[in-house]
């Protein structure tokens, strides 16, 4: 028989570059399952829900700088891959879903698993389609590649009816280039030149990919010539940091603080990035986190070549061909204290954080002063839930990992969000992923203790305690972590801290370790 | 301050018996949390993921016959808890989804959680809504358990915009009383007693609540009467069974078999049953599971009075008033084979299954002969996955408990789907839940290889192999129990099975064991 449609499809792919995919298989992706088996060149890995697979697919395409494919099962799977597809689609992640469906004959007898997947998928997708024929689903494919593509990063759903796979296919077509990010007009870099220069009370809000080292470079040679200042949103998909590089600050998550960071900002100059605002809305406080006078004015939108823009403002105001040296400031010391809280995790991070690390960072309260501790550490690239929606770290640190197989991950990770995709721990294990996840055991919701305070109901009850704490029973990761094939261990010093951590650094494949505070 | 909205609607929901609430909250829910903890009457249960929320209320409302609220976090915890409303949508139990969501005047400000929560609800609720003002949204709540007890049972999802909690209220608004399911009309009941009576090769489908002890019994009486043959879909909410009770008979999941079970059925009566369909389409088999001369005939849809139109019917043709006794059959002695497999694991069940247990039956492969050796156990309730979307066993077993504190809870759990949802077994030993759990540990995906053979991928090479097999690294499901506080043991024989069965349904709480098979 000829080529079926699955084949030409995986084939289209492989071609493309589209070689890695995170699976959740199920019936009606059979076919697919045996073209990936046969067609050389498209690694599976397999993750035990679809919330992993598509957070991995996440992490996979920041490092990678392109998209993974994903494999999930019906409308059930494309919801239970949805909440990190949205923080995919946040962080501008590049990503091909491929979803299957009821062959199309069997659609109208509403079997048990149907549901309308279009519906579901198209809120959190840039692009949808559903396959009409075996013929045509390689194109639909190279279609979807393609819109994965477009700059700054697009969610492309395919959605596979059996028989489109089952029946017979067209063989590989070839996808489109990605085209080239358009570059900003000349006369925009002239008109940011004037503020950045004349105007006081300037600052770059830095986002996406001007978060590189060689365009944070050009942003601090613009800095060094203006009195402007440098910022980056609170969470970013990719930042590359560490000594010799721009140590660029966030706006803080608290929005008491991000306003008083902000408070003098009369023009804010956005470089793919949007104006910064509230994570939530508050009784009495406001949405904008900038001063109601400020100005905002767009050097570059998220799509468009943000390091070129860069480069030539700083050439059109005169900045020196260099950044000047970052100042050389040692790595901190181990600590000395014997509490385990934020500040000593910090240190110790800061201490130990090896060359080319890829830091998945959902510590979310814990880890609020790791961004300012770490960064002197040696280079190495952070990585942030972009969407807010918990549950991304363990999958991120995961796609990450298979993106870079020669680099260390680095997982930080809060107890509560762990739990929502902990499955991925045994794809680490299953595919000897270097991955080490700290899990800080604070046993509850720490952030909704603090939202509970901060909308007003001060003195919580025991429900309302019973519904934000972890602690009864206290989840024990080690075990959970055993239960999935990857070791661990569990520290309550900053000293016990930096001795596993030393000793996990040195060892292949995954590890755990699970911090008491 | 006079109440608030969201203590408006806490008083709303309690006044109308809705008073179990599965919680999963973050931060723009916190003036509902604040409101549960200072209305009494209102049993919170904390799940670590909203997959388990969705399932639990969907195992409390099967047991309860009422909704449980659902309380999720925005549209990321409305997506995470799909799958399993999806489920619960198929057998047609009624809850009620609050959702959280931004504050109205924020949700233009595109803050990193913004999405479109009514877009994601729709595709899988029957009833949908955002609040408008704190002045409402208690009525909006009362709407809402309406739409939800509306018979058959129906998805309402409340989206709850956190100004309409947090600013001022109208106090609780009284809930309309569910309206009465609709009697069958006399003539339809008149034309199926003439089919019932004249025809040959007549099968009544029973369905929904048509599958419990007392309409079961007039069907029984029906069938006593005539010819016709009884039959049940293959996957129900509610089968009321065990000594005593009409052993019902359902019908396969393999497609093959199912046309075998059903070729000779030339008037299939529906009774609150939709036409058997295939799971599944495959190449050259047959969509409609029923002979292409099979007509179909309408007792009652699944929102009419299914009981009544049974009883009436049973009259009509002047059956016996009591149905035959069913055949006193012993229930199985414990098995001495020493071969831990389907067979053996399905007598033991037949052994040892105790009086009022409520069995959640996620089995898949491993468990398609379990029903018929479990119907001469003592009288019980067998709960089954309805949509498909597989990961519902925990979360169903949690809610069930929660609803019957008195009744033993047995999850009959495949592995790989168990893993979907995991979390909920935390909730069990935190509320101390009387849920056994019985893991089948075939470290695969074994439905699956059944597939890859139906769709004609006979040999699947290594790479199929691994996106279908779970034992590299093997789970272990007693350190994963172990992690998340539920004590639990492995077995390799059947003796230690029931030894280990008969010791759990002896003490108190959570217990899980690990069948490697």
């Amino acid at each position: 028989m000829a080529m079926n449609g699955a084949e030409s499809l995986v084939r289209t792919m492989v071609g493309a570059g589209v070689d890695v995919s995170f699976t959740n298989p199920g019936t009606s992706e059979m076919h697919f399952v045996a073209a990936l088996d046969r067609v050389d060149g498209m690694r599976c890995v397999l993750c035990l829900f679809e919330g992993g697979a598509t957070g991995a697919a996440d992490g996979y395409a920041r490092m990678a700088e392109k998209p993974a494919a994903t494999l999930l099962h019906l409308g059930p799977g494309m919801a239970n891959g949805l909440a990190n597809i949205h923080n995919a689609k946040r962080a501008r992640s590049p990503m091909v879903n491929v979803v299957g469906e009821h062959a199309l004959h069997h659609r109208r007898y509403d079997a048990p698993l149907t549901t309308d997947i279009e519906a579901l998928a198209r809120p959190l997708s840039h692009w949808v389609r559903t396959g009409s024929s075996s013929r045509t689903i390689a194109q639909d494919g190279a279609d979807a590649i393609y819109a994965a593509n477009v700059a700054p990063g697009q969610i492309a759903t395919l959605i596979l009816p059996a028989d489109t796979a089952w029946g017979e296919g067209s063989g590989a077509v070839a996808v489109r280039k990605p085209r080239a990010r358009a570059k900003v007009a000349d006369d925009v870099v002239r008109a940011i030149a004037k503020i950045v220069t004349e105007k006081s009370g300037v600052m770059l809000m830095l986002a996406g990919v001007a978060l590189r080292e060689k365009p944070m470079n050009d942003a601090a040679r613009i800095a060094a010539k203006t009195e402007c200042r440098l910022m980056a949103p609170g969470a970013n998909a990719r930042v590359e940091r560490g000594v010799g590089r721009f140590a660029i600050d966030r706006v803080p998550y608290p929005v008491d603080l991000a306003v008083e960071r902000l408070k003098d900002v009369r023009h804010m100059v956005l470089v793919g990035a949007k104006p910064p605002v509230g994570f939530f809305g508050y009784p009495g406080k406001p949405s904008a986190m900038t001063h109601p006078d400020c100005a905002f004015h767009v050097l570059a939108d998220e799509d468009e070549d943000l390091a070129d823009a860069l480069a030539r403002l700083a050439d059109e105001i005169g900045a020196p061909k260099a950044a000047p040296a970052a100042p050389i400031t040692a790595r901190p010391d181990l600590p000395t204290t014997t509490k385990l809280d934020p500040d000593s995790i910090g240190q110790t991070l800061g201490a130990l954080l090896p060359e080319g690390a890829i830091v998945c960072d959902e510590s979310v309260t814990t880890g609020r002063n790791f961004f300012a501790m770490t960064k002197n550490a040696p280079k190495h690239d952070w990585l942030q839930l972009c969407g807010g929606a918990i549950g991304e770290g363990i999958p991120m640190a995961t796609g990450a990992a298979v993106s870079c197989p020669d680099r260390r991950v680095v997982n930080l990770q809060a107890d509560g969000s762990g739990m929502y995709t902990l499955q991925c721990l045994w794809t680490q294990a299953r595919e000897n992923l270097n991955v080490l996840t700290l899990i800080w055991a604070n046993r509850s919701y720490a952030i909704l203790r603090g939202e509970l305070m901060h909308v007003g109901a001060e003195n919580p009850g025991r429900k309302a305690h019973d519904m934000l704490s972890l602690d009864n029973p206290p989840l024990d990761w080690v075990a959970l972590a055993k239960g999935m094939g990857v070791e661990g261990t569990r520290v309550e010093t900053p000293q016990d801290l930096a001795k596993a951590m030393q000793g996990a650094l040195r060892r292949s494949g995954p590890y755990l370790i699970e911090v008491l505070i």
